[in-house]
């Protein structure tokens, strides 16, 4: 099977724009919902990351999985041209995550967490991605995350992502790895744990003194917002679905989209975070619209531009 | 003392433009926030909307207050133009409500609620006020709401109001008033209780079913969007305040913003919309800036053209 959009995409254009490399997790994920159970597919930060910035440009992924990976399920990456030469393929199980969404979404409920082969997760960069020019330290150890930076040479962008349990567990180690950042993503409960604010903007600003410069605010069904340590503010509602199947990943592959589009536009500027922005609210729509990376799996070049050009439309105020 | 922007809005102007009425509650609010708590400060939806409505243009209340309410606290409308022989002062204490916020505000609890006069409220329309094109139908039983219907002469444009308890107790009757208006501003939590849709979009759909041609659905800190039964969708941010003293009549006030901004551009149209939105955003975002009116009787014009730029400018792409 050959994807329609990696033709459009990069394939005809043959442009070599800004690499990518990520680091975090594979995983394969047991999701209950209110309507539906599915167990195994998969799913992990690198692997949605990187199924949503590959829609833009090549990027490079390091995780590790076990035996037991279904791996010709990310085939499609490959074709799509990721380079997978830093996903180690080890002795013993993938890690696994299982967990359960209430009616509406707003709450998930983490059920298991079993490990396996990500607990000895060491991420040494294979030496041709140690130059990459944006860097994606998914959620993973922030002890983890500092040993990945301290490999790289000079990245143009270093994104970054986390998770309640490590704001409340690993905060010194988080802390150090946000003073060495560009730019942080979060939900508003992680912006809120982390800087004990409970006004948003009040905390956004606090993280500005933490070193960031570029504070991203997921507020999931309500759309993101940009901050930049400049006072810039910029907002996008969410693409307004009438159907969410697993909102799993939804971060992972908005973080995708708004790295993958810096990368392709080649700016980091606040006109291209703002495209980010927009890139990465379109991708996250179709992420949420399917189990595991299966949507992701089959976007095309015209699927983004509908929605995009549908998001243009909803902050056009003129006539 | 004389308020600038009595001058500056429209006594220099001296513009009619479309005439609003406003009918729903009078009342003084016992608040508790995490930081304050302020005994008997003037609330109510009616004169929460004729405080912000009035900004725009001349507006008309009918609501019911005691001999207790401290009317010169109110002094500030009637310089603005606001018509209040539709406020009925009788026998008796004013309606009273005590309520309390928990730290970051996304929660609130009745405390008590003494209806006094407001418990016989029979809201008789003054004749001079019944051809009103504008009205907005306050947070009150919706039996009253109907009543208020049937005695106005072909209003252009109804914008309906409602909270859970209606949602809950009077759902028949809120639903005959809901078959009759333009329009319906609304909670995700309400529109979750209306439609029994966990999805708001989905939600939204169904309420065009019931007989609105709009629906705005409040967001509190991340902001509101509007949606038409064209699928017309556009989205605001809140405005980013970095300290909230009191969310209460954030709502009555944006819906005042709202008509009001209708009113003095005198169109009924998706880019008319689209503006009424903004300017219901900018002026909730000084209401909860103090408690009570405090904060909306002393806004000027050069406030409201300061965060409305802001605004406009968090939904500008370009660059």
């Amino acid at each position: 099977m050959v994807y329609p959009y990696v033709e459009l995409l990069y394939r005809k254009e043959c442009k070599v724009s800004y690499s990518i490399l990520v680091v975090g997790s594979a995983a394969l994920d047991t999701i209950e919902t209110y309507q539906t159970k599915v167990e195994d597919c998969i799913g992990g930060s690198a692997l949605y990351f990187a199924a949503a910035a590959s829609l833009f440009t090549p990027v490079a992924v390091v995780a590790v999985v076990g035996k037991d990976f279904p791996i010709d399920q990310i085939h499609f990456l490959r074709q799509r041209g990721v380079d997978l030469s830093g996903l180690n393929i080890v002795e013993g199980l993938t890690f696994r995550w299982g967990g359960r969404y209430d009616r509406d979404f707003t709450h998930r409920e983490t059920l298991f967490t079993a490990l396996n082969t990500f607990e000895t997760f060491n991420p040494i960069i294979p030496q041709h991605l140690r130059k990459s020019d944006l860097l994606f330290l998914g959620n993973i150890l922030p002890e983890l995350q500092l040993f990945v930076l301290k490999q790289m040479e000079k990245p143009k962008f270093v994104l970054l992502d986390t998770i309640r349990l490590w704001i409340e567990n690993e905060r010194k180690a988080l802390l150090d790895v946000i003073a060495k950042v560009d730019a942080i993503v979060l939900n508003d409960e992680e912006i809120r744990l982390l800087t004990d604010y409970s006004n948003i903007n009040k905390a956004v600003k606090s993280i500005f003194k933490l070193g960031p410069k570029l504070v991203i605010v997921k507020r999931g069904e309500n759309g993101a917002t940009l901050h930049t340590n400049q006072n810039d503010f910029f907002a996008l509602p969410a693409y307004p679905l009438e159907e969410v199947e697993d909102p799993t990943g939804a971060g992972d592959s908005f973080a995708g989209g708004f790295l993958g589009k810096l990368a392709q536009i080649e700016q980091l500027n606040l006109f291209a975070f703002k495209q980010a922005l927009l890139a990465g609210t379109v991708v996250a729509s179709y992420t949420v619209q399917s189990f595991g990376l299966q949507r992701l799996s089959t976007i095309t070049l015209q699927d983004l531009q509908i929605r995009t050009d549908y998001l243009l439309q909803s902050i056009l105020i003129s006539r």
